[in-house]
């Protein structure tokens, strides 16, 4: 059946055929890579080398999109796929990048979900491990004394007494924590501990597979030169630190933790209250609030009680946020008179407010969304 | 040089080479596939077959999928990879595929943002279409006694006085609106023109490319097999039609659009008031919350006056949101008491009211989180 006799039924189902091909084709290209990629990994390990480096990875995109640009293929196309190629290339070259044969390492709520996640990072790194749960403290007496790092990774209101009931460490061991908060936790372990100290807040879930790209936010306690090691095994692993001080964390925290998740929390009890169905809000939303919504529900299937902890913490939020119903309050009782151009008046200050950062975040949002929209991934659930 | 006798900085040069040569022979195979796909659209437009057949999609995914299992190739990779080059080829395919030549079309407010979008796609599809703006209506009085259809494109709050000013239009003439309420405009409408009438809520702004896998609201006026024309094309075009009835639309437009514009205005006039560092918010944030700051700035990137509209067209919907700030004000009540256990519980609640859809939301979201980060896409502005 040749090309020019076929009608177009036929046509269609060669077309089709070809495309299958041309899939298969682009499969075996993948595969290739990723063989490629994993020995990049093991030369970097000979070499020392990071893995990830941000001026190759902008050289070999733009290099790929001026050649996309030259047959006439979309360059953001090229782009985007290569961008997902190249997380699955840092998910396998990860594990085989650092060494720490030589260490001993406590994590104290090791069984827990975040603190388990280090651990296993550390273990699979050749660390001699031990992962501390509320019943083995009698157990650790043996470990303290050879620990190069003990990191706590237990909720934050026991935090504070459980560092207080540290034995007393090796001098030269690392004290480190990995808890939301930042002032109590830093001060409790100065005060425990003479040796080096560091704080550290992940800001990602136990859910990830991988380091790579995430941050962590380091808060110097004492001693930096000491505990290089440890920033360099997290850099190594792909993570970017961000380096502030304890008071300036816990002050953003207010609005970045306490206040988002409380007004999330607070938005998913009023659609119970409301009896609202929410297979029916997302079979009539528009993708943004799609995503919206799934921003309020997936709270609600984490751990209560960690999100209680965080927004207990600092007492004093409680202010800033009575000032925030304050604001609710009024812009209501304003839109109940029906008095628009307060509203919009309002709306333009805060748009100058965020200045270049609204623009931004449309177009980085509009983007987002053609890329879940790919996938259906906002709508998968029941009949929509 | 061989790779035997390749040092390793000689080696990872071979290496990153080979990775480019991959990378742009998956540039030729994905030209290739995009020429393929060109002429899909093009047999697909002889044989009057729609553009997006789910079915074909997920027989050509889980084929795929399965080749990748079999070579130990991540199977979420290639679908993501398909999904990307996919999204591509309907954006080419689309314009071919719907004709109009022998339709007239008045779109008022076709100046607009919206209604040009509408305007523009049926002109494309060779439909003769005026857009009739604000000072138009004497201009227009030639183009009602030929429309077959009268698109309705203008701001809420002059929607019903603008439809009651239309002349006698003729009796096969579709009147349709695209405003974001219903019973009002469908009321108007009704009353106005004895032939079919239609309400439909587009789920998406101006700034998309393609109708495709788009949601469009739709309520039945009057005469529905008369307006079946217009429904198939927004169906050629690719779009997803949801019927509903005006009145549960507009219910359900109270939490997707009243509730949330109105806490994400408060929110981001919250931060303005107290002075937030949106860098610093940034820099120090995790992907899901920089994701939750994005849909918070994005707001104000928009038009105010639409947004006022939205929130003010329907005054029942302040009684909801008083209920919504008492539930806010009881919550942090409980709270500034250190009252944990209330918290915890109502969390369980909502949790159970939200059921399977918060367990799938948090999975969809880590999934588009990782797509975003692969391109940074929530951290690009300023130094993060």
């Amino acid at each position: 059946m040749s090309e020019a006799t076929a009608s177009p039924a036929q046509r269609l189902a060669q077309l089709r055929e070809a495309i299958d091909a041309t899939d298969s084709a682009l499969l075996q290209l993948l595969q290739q890579r990723r063989q490629l990629a994993t020995e990049v990994g093991v030369v970097k390990r000979a070499l020392g080398q990071p893995l990830y480096v941000p001026e190759r990875e902008a050289a070999l995109l733009s290099a790929r999109r001026a050649e996309a640009e030259a047959v006439g293929l979309s360059p953001d196309l090229i782009e985007d796929v290569l961008r997902r190629v190249m997380r699955e290339s840092y998910l396998q070259q990860q594990a085989a990048d650092v060494h720490l044969e030589d260490k001993t390492i406590v994590v104290v709520g090791g069984d827990g979900a975040l603190g388990g996640f280090f651990a296993e990072r550390f273990a699979e790194a050749g660390a001699e491990v031990f992962r501390l749960g509320p019943n083995d403290w009698q157990a650790a007496a043996q470990w303290w004394p050879k620990a190069d790092l003990v990191l706590f990774a237990v909720p934050i209101d026991i935090t504070c007494d459980l560092i207080a009931q540290l034995p007393p460490l090796p001098e030269h061991c690392v004290l480190a924590d990995i808890t939301s908060i930042k002032v109590k936790p830093m001060q409790a372990m100065l005060a425990q501990h003479q040796g080096p100290v560091v704080g550290l807040h992940p800001m990602f879930g136990p859910q990830l597979a991988t380091l790579a790209k995430q941050l962590i936010v380091v808060t110097d306690g004492r001693q930096a030169e000491a505990y290089q090691w440890l920033l360099e095994t997290l850099k190594r692993w792909g993570a970017q630190l961000y380096q502030t001080t304890a008071a300036r964390h816990d002050e953003a925290m207010g609005f970045i933790q306490v206040m988002r998740h409380l007004s999330t929390f607070v938005y998913g009890a009023h659609l119970q209250a409301e009896h609202a169905n929410i297979q029916e809000l997302l079979d009539l939303s528009s993708p943004i609030y799609r995503l919206e919504l799934m921003m309020v529900g997936r709270l609600f299937a984490q751990n209560a009680d960690l999100y209680a902890d965080i927004i207990l913490a600092h007492p004093e939020n409680f202010a800033m946020m009575r000032r925030y119903l304050d604001t609710f309050n009024e812009t209501l009782s304003h839109l109940e008179r029906g008095e628009k151009s307060q509203f919009t008046q309002k709306f333009t200050e805060v748009g100058q407010y965020f200045g270049e950062f609204s623009k931004k975040f449309l177009e980085d949002s509009q983007r987002l969304l053609a890329s879940a929209g790919d996938a259906h991934q906002l709508s998968k659930v029941g009949g929509s």
